[in-house]
């Protein structure tokens, strides 16, 4: 079944969960007038024109995101797929059914390798379920970052034992878990939460080394947003909606054992995590390509509105920004281009995955600065959106805005410049530099996971006599 | 007079003025809920502790800040009072008497210029009005950036003549103005507004050539002011305040001739200009050494409270910050130590001050990625204020936000960073590369103004035979 | 026919050429010490195992770089075998058949072009040239670069009008030239010279609009080389010799007209420099990154040797190198593959290309700055070469120099590094930073190229009410 | 006795030490060709006009090298002297006299405060010492870097316990010592030795903690010298000569007790390191900021002979270089205001010395990069130096360089270039990082002394309710 816009939007309604935002607790999205966006973001996936294929062997017309990629072409088509998507979504990711795909092709590849190991049964698991999803055509989450308490220590050492999320009892017909996950992004408009261990584990970690799947309406399952803003006032949140991260609360949440992918194989745990976090740095660095897209545009028309598009700093900056795109897109097909195939299915390349990453979240810094820079200090000290709306103030501010271009279209610019930076800059800097993995996430595994034969061979080569 | 913060909160109650705030006409910020938050920053300034001075040479109990800088003593003394107040005011500048001065200082330079050359008699006016600042321990705001227009085209050029202010008409009893400046810093909360020319005028751009001051109150004055979000929520600004930007519209506005400090010398606006910008970019880099220390401590703490303080890329991260604040210190000792000494007054060494400056402005975005990376992506996913507010989900938040301190405390380090950087970093990105000069202007300035004789002197002795 | 080393000896004993160098006239660079390892290093050209293919249109075995692109996939191979054929040179580029090929693939398409406007028969004097060339497997160097003379004047402007290479006389037969280019790599040891235009010409340039080909024994020309070093006495030079550039003087040189590709088509000269350098920055990106790993194996055995390879700081600058290696390759597999055709010739993608090349222009003092962190202060302060070679104070040194490994393995990597940094360092910033075009070269043709119309839509999409 | 230049050479001449260099065994500096000019650039120092000044206190004539700090005014004037000195020897630094004094301060520091401790009579002897230097007017070399083996070994943890400089015998009339001591500068042309501890030491390194003073002549002492290239050809060496660094093996050397000044006092080593450490940053940011005058010079003029000083980029450059130099001169200054004063003593501030330490080391890979890209290529190819005496290819070389300036004088621009980058680049860059200390030193050091109370108590302020 391939669902419609409409479709989703009525499941969205029907599947009640447990909300938490601005102190009120809501058991939909769309009970606010800010957070109904989030369901309105989700819902346009399903407009997008060129989402589905006909999947010969499943014999169905599915998402092109639930296409298991086999090879190099197939990676690149779902490069193509989220890159283009977000060009669809004015520059916003869509991560509806992006992030549950990057964590079923994980699961995929890590259950086959723990059941050849120790005899289970978790692939078949994953299997059904991932046809469950691609029949139902569902939206899903991931939650995999646990929130952590003492950064030194190992999960069974924190002095409070759910600082990491955990089996808290098991029995004949399933689990219960207990903790919490940061950061998990849309929870509150898809349909299904997937649960992903956050790192490598020890023996005694056993009780963290967890994976696992549950619809959002979950009992015990707490969903606390952020703050998103006046999302109806922004130009993409009016035309794109939103997509908030929740803290999300697992207060003994009971999971079935045809839900359960992982239970206690912790020395699986860092490979599932990183194999999924490969995957999701390949989708973050194609979309954060299109992204850019908002930066440049916006940039350069404001560029020309100045008059000043062939200063030479500001061409500087423009580049600047042109080349935060294009590396990433660099780094996307070349991880294409040589992937690994494990257990008959192809992961992106991890060091150009991560090399590109890395650029993504080190320099988006770099990006803000040219584009404040290009922008001047007015997106800083523009009049209030309500005296836009007056039409006395409008008036002036229309006249002294005029430059290179008239000021009621240079106003516009402003605005949207505002959005992207000044309104919106400190979030993005944040979830751009954290999202889908640090810096240093991303440091660590490409100087583990980097070969070094090639220079190390031709290194003594040369020194031999 | 020295006037108490009660004095001058009923001046700013009495002295009416045309403010546009959030689509309402408002004659005092006193009027809104969180434009009132102007004023008290204002009035913050009246309690900071060691504020005045007798002055021998008028005999008088008079602001620190308005004394006039003979020496390098006296630069040195008012980089501290400008550090030292912004600490007091949790690492806000507080602007009321310090640009104010920085205009006056570079007017009674320049204004005595321009009398030598032209037989004309600013100087006595400017002596007199400065007088009266001082004696009514006035707060002014300085109104010099203009809303420029096409940036390729001078005053003159531009099709509409307004977008650089200039005189319209001449009386016998003064001038009147039209014309609108941008990013007019407090003027909604300060007594009077000095105006400067922003730039180097040509023969052609006289009736752009203008200075002059006035009361806030003086009729077809009108100040549009920027959202300045939820001040009572920050910890800062319920605190310290806040410094509004105003869009600051001349209607033809009309000036008396003792107010009047540049009328048409156009060669002089270029100096003035600079001059003045020099004092502020002084005063620029002095109290962002303070502000610094928000970022400083607030990162710090944080590596603290996850138990990361001993790893060496959160070191690099705050040493970032420690850097970022000890070179603008740097900057600032050495351009007292070796002051310019113009019309017998001391002006900050041009060359030490645009170097801090422009360090200043283009490295402000490395502090921001140094503290989120410290910080970690929940200072953008936190919940919100409500929520916090909020018995039952607080009590999750709490839990789960333990760390290497307990949740609580840790909770007021994640809200003060979300302050500091995801709900204020774009705003204080834009403005700490745009005002006071941006990095081009420094960088302009610096190269302009460098003394390259030793350099070019020692490699003709070395080319010599 | 496919030469062979011992072939090409003779040949390049045989071609006497006029070379200068430190102060004497050679006929062949064999008469000298160190100069002959230029020739050496041609030679190892031809014992590339991997050199040649059967090529099927010409019916004949040939060299790979002769090979001209058709797709996207033989630009991929151009690639692996430039990169691989640098790492069978011990990370040492080898030019001789690699230039000549960019600049006769550019020469294919715009002789064709030309001709298309002109009625020219350029194309068809390239093509026999191109298949001399095929036929003999003969070496080529490019000279390209104009001396150039006062940098803010058009070659016709110059006040001595000989500092672009320019046509002084035309004759029945050919045409007569003069003029000097800079920089002209391993002219000394291959068997011709193209020459090509540097940059976009205006009609009064016609006179400097040429290109052509020619033997480097034609009477005239002038060789005159850089210091070289003790070749013998590097690591790589004694391995795989040197790759010197010479100042190239055309003395009023000859060239029939059957060596003419183009003459006075002023406005066709920015195309054929650029398009050769398109092709030739991929070269580069494709040889730098091979390079690269001298630097990147040398920095991290040399991590090891002190035992330092899990320090954090050390980690990074190793990562440093990685990346500057990687984000080249990217850029050549994505330059691969989203070629331009041209003429059913596959141009190598200019973005890609460009933002490749800019990056390793850009950072490779990044590189050195890493690895001389890595390395140590002992790579500048180390005994001499004599001293090595000396029992004695060899036997101290083998001493003192112990560490994680032993004294005699740790003195290698030592005189390695010293090498590539202390000695080379400077000369390789120099050349990484301009050979191929300098990176105002690669920011130019990126702006101008860059296709800006995916980011302005997707703002004109977002602005639209 | 203030000695003069001729003295000095008679003495360097008639002083026999144990050199190795180039394969030979030397007693002087002055036996080899390129080598004697160390003891021409010691001579140098006798030569600087301002070099002496009146001493009260000895009621002498001396140094101003050995004027012990009291007061800001002090270090002030150290910092000028040094500059000033640079100046005057073409941008090379003098260290004979400059290094010997800032480890003397350190220990006349530090041995008071072990004498305190553990009762000994360290003071007096090193008192003892600086009144024979300074009354003999001696030039000193500083050996304290040991060659340190594994690095994450600790001395006493090393497999060959010499690999750091060790007492092997203690006699009635003083010790022996054995062990190398790396990049010992200036060695081979002074008059003596002052060997200080390398870093902290734990009890179990108790023979390792000790600091001593001999002569150079002081037998088992061997100075196994670096290359140091033909220093006649290149423009700095030939006026002012070089200063070339030595592995320094102490081979069983022989030291009387009063020449002792640190023996077994292990917890006071870390402090007389960097104590010694801090004054020779302050000497490294003020001789650096002097040396920066010659790639400042240089590119300017570069700049101008090739007509491109309005360019942006190049501008950009320049400025870079400016930037460089003054950030190290701000910090001296800063450092001297803000001085500890120890034991009647001042130290220059470590945290600004620091900073301007570590901005000195990590950017002059930006200051060569910025140079190179003014220079461009023709500083790596350009002709050799043989060729440029050669009547007929400087005749065409000068012909050809001929740009906005005459060719014959942009040669020596592009020569002093080619000194300064592509001959020294590698051996500058290696040195700037590492000489006084790594980058990574400093850090440690800021992070360490900084004092974050400031900024911790504010943000304490702000989160109080």
């Amino acid at each position: 079944m391939v669902r419609t816009k409409d479709q989703f939007l009525k499941d969205v309604a029907n599947r009640k969960r447990e909300i938490y935002f601005r102190g009120r607790r809501l058991s939909t999205v769309l009970e606010d007038e800010d957070l109904k966006y989030a369901a309105y973001h989700t819902a346009r996936l399903f407009d997008y024109p060129k989402r589905t294929y006909f999947d010969e062997s499943l014999n169905l017309e599915i998402s092109k995101y639930y296409k298991i990629p086999r090879s190099s072409h197939d990676l690149l088509e779902r490069h193509l797929l989220i890159y283009d998507n977000t060009i669809f979504g004015y520059g916003l990711f869509n991560i509806s059914q992006a992030i549950g795909s990057d964590a079923l092709f994980a699961l995929l590849i890590v259950s086959k390798m723990i059941d050849k190991k120790y005899g289970t049964d978790y692939y078949s698991r994953v299997w059904r379920y991932y046809q469950d999803v691609v029949r139902g055509d569902l939206t899903i989450a991931v939650a995999q970052t646990d929130v952590k308490g003492h950064r030194k220590k190992r999960p069974f050492e924190q002095p409070d034992p759910d600082l990491y999320l955990r089996v808290v009892e098991t029995k004949s017909n399933g689990i219960v878990v207990r903790g919490a996950k940061a950061h998990t992004t849309h929870s509150v408009a898809v349909d299904e939460i997937i649960v992903l261990p956050t790192r490598a584990m020890s023996p005694n970690d056993k009780n963290y080394a967890v994976a696992f799947a549950i619809p959002v309406d979950t009992p015990g399952l707490k969903l606390i947003v952020r703050e998103t803003g006046r999302v109806s006032r922004t130009y993409i949140g009016r035309k794109e909606g939103v997509e908030p991260e929740t803290l999300t609360v697992f207060d003994d949440v009971f999971v079935p054992w045809d839900r359960v992918f992982m239970y206690g194989e912790y020395d699986y745990a860092g490979l599932l995590a990183i194999t999924f976090a490969t995957y999701h740095r390949f989708t973050a660095v194609s979309y954060r390509a299109a992204l850019a897209n908002l930066y440049l545009g916006a940039a350069y028309k404001m560029a020309e509105a100045n008059g000043v598009l062939d200063a030479k700093h500001i061409r500087d900056d423009i580049l600047e920004i042109v080349i935060y795109k294009e590396i990433q897109r660099m780094g996307a097909l070349a991880a294409a281009m040589y992937p690994l195939i494990q257990e008959g299915i192809a992961i992106p390349n991890p060091v150009y995955t991560n090399i590109a990453k890395l650029y993504s979240n080190s320099k988006f810094s770099d990006v803000l600065k040219a584009v404040v820079d290009v922008a001047g200090g007015i997106i800083a000290t523009f009049p209030t959106y309500e005296d836009l709306q007056n039409e006395i103030t409008r008036k002036y501010v229309s006249k002294y805005m005029q430059a290179a271009i008239d000021g009621e279209r240079r106003i516009k610019l402003i605005e949207l410049l505002r959005d992207l930076v000044v309104i919106g800059g400190g979030w993005y800097l944040t979830t751009m530099m954290h999202a889908e993995g640090s810096m240093e996430a991303s440091k660590l595994e490409l100087f583990r996971s980097y070969d070094y034969k090639e220079a190390l061979e031709l290194v003594e080569r040369l020194l031999e006599e």
